[in-house]
């Protein structure tokens, strides 16, 4: 039944129609900001100096067809994945077993967890732990049974695309439904009768989280006390600024908190901690506003996710300077840690001790089931592990991909590419890596899409479903905020993922339940 | 009083504040659709061969002061204006009296008459007239009195920027009242101070006009019956879309109307009149969705209003087979005459006849005189009239400027430029021109303004206020919907009105009442 629905979709376009939907969807993007600062490939940088361009974000034509009860699924599950990784979070002895085995082959693991160490060693001042995750998934096709919803991985830092998303669902609903009382944007599909994207609640959801952290932390504790806010530190010529815009206009219109956007290099010149005060409060000095200092009660990062980010020790000066404050990190170097693939591998190896059950404690055990069906199986490579084994045979390296186990990667090795790259590398390294079982989505799923530069490219495409959720709990277990809502749909064409080829595409789409 | 106010006005900026200013600027355009397509000075043709990208509308960084008792005068004046515009549009013989003195001078004064009379031999089967109206004024600054309004044009096609400009007063809103709980994003001036500008309701008005049009046509004419939609028609290539997109979202999303964008050249392409039937509905066949065609009931020319736009017989006959068509026109050929400059000249001619009273019958005699008010002296060039001395006296030309009556031009001449440009041209196309006395807006009015290409320009600048307003009337005089609602503000630096020097500027604005 999931390969008919596939196998017919979407529906063919006329020159004409594609003509039209293309016209729509850019002129529709730029109306409703559903946009980003163009790519150096194409607007190379002396072509807009005073970067004021922008172009439409990388969009669908069309949404695509999701199974209802994955999406439901990984929707009912998200709170539960939020507790599951707070607790992580909180238990630091388990998480730095892990993590200490993987400090001579990643630096940027090394450094993260010295920036723990270091500060640990001063103490910790805020107790409160922000969370913003995502978690994503494809929905893995079956020989015989209904599709399964399978975790590709868990965002613990940063968790984009919310604002972006939430609009691609409008623009689709729009389509979907225009002109009004008819539906003539689309050529007619049976998919598309009566049937819409789901509410897509991402920006409520994130920005909330955010507006808990920021009244929880409470009353400003500088002397003479100061106004409070809430800081995004973002990248250096970011271009998916849009996105981080979204969440922002929410926290300022709905919540009536005031943000503030820092790039990460600034840091340490807009940003002090009275070394007077004990309670370390972290206060940020508009630079357009200087004798108006606010305090930060909660620090957002949306940059320092990935190692080619920390250029110099200033970075990692920065990173603790902001660790060590008073504010309430989303989030602390240790939750950004727990999202460490090698953190999702140990916790879904098929035969290890039983960790989920451990860390969701007084959790129903049969949703502590349904959430272990989300794992792939996953392995470690050491020698005494089926992993290694797994990987090195050509037979079953066609069944697996490998994984780094750091954020923000993209350098996965694929199936009969993992054996040969295994023996490239010093075996030291190979704990550095994660082995899985390929979630196998929808062979024959197609879209249409419509790149940043305005090109259209058809074809073959695979879709990754992520779900937002957002927790705000203290060191000592307590939730104080625990929500769901929103959800991104990313489809990209099929030989991105098998090997990054400069044709392809990746673009923001959304959901039609089937 | 005045010139205090613009002396102190605007504050200075740090570079730090400029900087943030126009960063927060950019994003905020983008982000909120407050955008235009670059113009090709920017972005060279081929750079952007799918027209993807945007930029941010020309605005300034500030809020201009304007005197509170003249915008509160245009607001109240502008349904007897739209009163005053549709009685004259239906004074065919008034009209035609003023029209064919001037065919021999202006070919497309001449085609825009040639095409009524045509329709009108073959009979108009449309009863009803629709009109979105601007009228366009400056504070006229006096010797010891208050400022006064005074006219600058009045247009009865197009009234463009309406959706922009809601945007810039949102936007000088949101930076006048950011973060939340301060006011940090501007240097503090006194002007500031719990002031913001007024709402802007152009969206509202000029789509709840199209509406009241929509739903005034009735039942399809057609047979079978089709469904009904509103036509835009648009300029190929037109860079300001999102201007457009702004009207048409809301008749879609409130209205829950369907409107289409036509553009002019593609009219007999995609619309037509069924031979056979008398009624002459208008209809329109989606190149996208051809089976399901729509009747037309509203016309809203966003193009067609310049003689530049006419290339070839073809244009003719496009916009004469809509003319003829049982849809309402916003604007009809007469409507659009109707806002000639030499109009103007004729109602505001010091010692001609008393048109305003006899074209306002029954309008009480104190508001006629306010409108009379807001008349800059006007004069043709014939030779019984004041104006042919007034212009060619070096001393007297000083205080005018000489303006084509075409709508659209641009090419005005000033001043000491008078005499020498009417002894350059032939006396027989003298008529084609107009004689104004001056408007001296505030002298040392200053802002900063962001061009589209990201340019950031200081200096002494004009700015006129625009005033939407709308009314639906028939060819008796009833009038079904007449309104007002909305303001545009346009500052010039200054040079700009002075000659077109190419490093001026043109921005969009919004009022600080004071």
């Amino acid at each position: 039944m999931t390969e008919s629905i596939y196998a017919n979709y979407p529906p063919s376009l006329s020159p004409t129609q594609q003509e039209f939907l293309v016209t729509t969807i850019k002129d529709w993007a730029i109306q409703n900001g559903l946009a980003v600062r163009p790519p150096p490939t194409y607007v190379p940088e002396g072509t807009d100096p005073n970067r004021v361009l922008a172009t439409t974000a990388p969009v669908t034509l069309f949404p695509s067809p999701f199974p209802r009860s994955c999406f439901q699924e990984a929707e009912a599950l998200q709170t539960a994945y939020n507790r599951l990784y707070a607790t992580i979070t909180n238990d630091e002895k388990w998480l730095g077993k892990i993590i200490e085995d993987l400090i001579d082959v990643d630096d940027f693991v090394a450094n993260l967890w010295k920036t723990h160490l270091a500060v640990k060693e001063e103490g910790y001042v805020q107790d409160l732990s922000l969370g913003l995750f995502r978690s994503d998934y494809m929905a893995h096709e079956t020989a015989n049974n209904a599709p399964e919803l399978k975790q590709v991985e868990f965002n613990t830092i940063s968790s984009s695309f919310g604002g972006l998303s939430a609009l691609v669902r409008s623009l689709h609903y729009d389509l979907l439904t225009s002109p009004p009382g008819f539906s003539l944007s689309y050529p007619p599909h049976p998919l598309f009768e009566s049937n819409v994207p789901p509410e897509n609640t991402a920006v409520e959801t994130l920005s909330g989280g955010l507006a808990a952290a920021h009244i929880a932390y409470g009353p400003s504790k500088s002397s003479p006390k100061l106004p409070l806010a809430i800081l995004f530190i973002v990248q250096d010529g970011e271009r998916n600024v849009f996105d981080q815009l979204a969440l922002l206009k929410r926290l300022t219109d709905f919540h009536k908190i005031p943000v503030f956007r820092v790039i990460s290099s600034k840091i340490l010149d807009q940003t002090s901690i009275p070394a007077s005060d004990p309670s370390r409060p972290l206060v940020y000095t508009p630079p357009h506003s200087p004798t108006t200092p606010f305090e930060v009660t909660t620090v957002y990062l949306r940059a320092y996710y990935s190692p080619d980010e920390y250029k110099s020790s200033r970075d990692w000066e920065a990173r603790t300077h902001l660790e060590r404050s008073a504010a309430i990190k989303c989030p602390t170097v240790l939750n950004q840690l727990s999202g460490c693939k090698k953190i999702q591998q140990v916790l879904a190896e098929p035969s290890g001790p039983d960790h989920l059950s451990s860390f969701l404690k007084g959790t129903d055990s049969s949703l502590i089931e349904r959430l272990r069906k989300t794992f792939a199986p996953q392995y470690d490579l050491s020698e005494s592990g089926q992993g290694r084994d797994l990987a090195l045979n050509p037979e079953s390296a066609l069944k697996h991909v490998l994984k780094p186990q750091r954020e923000g990667g993209g350098n996965n090795v694929y199936k009969s590419e993992i054996p040969g790259f295994l023996k490239s590398i010093p075996e030291a390294d190979w704990k550095g890596w994660v082995l899985m079982e390929l979630i196998n989505p929808a062979a024959n799923a197609e879209n249409v899409a419509l790149r940043n530069d305005g090109e259209v490219l058809r074809g073959n495409v695979i879709s990754e479903l992520g779900v937002y959720g957002t927790i705000l709990w203290d060191n000592k277990g307590n939730v104080l905020h625990n929500d769901q809502g929103g959800w991104l749909l990313r489809t990209k064409g099929k030989e991105v993922n098998e090997g990054g080829v400069a044709a392809g595409f990746s673009s923001l789409d959304s959901v039609l339940l089937f």
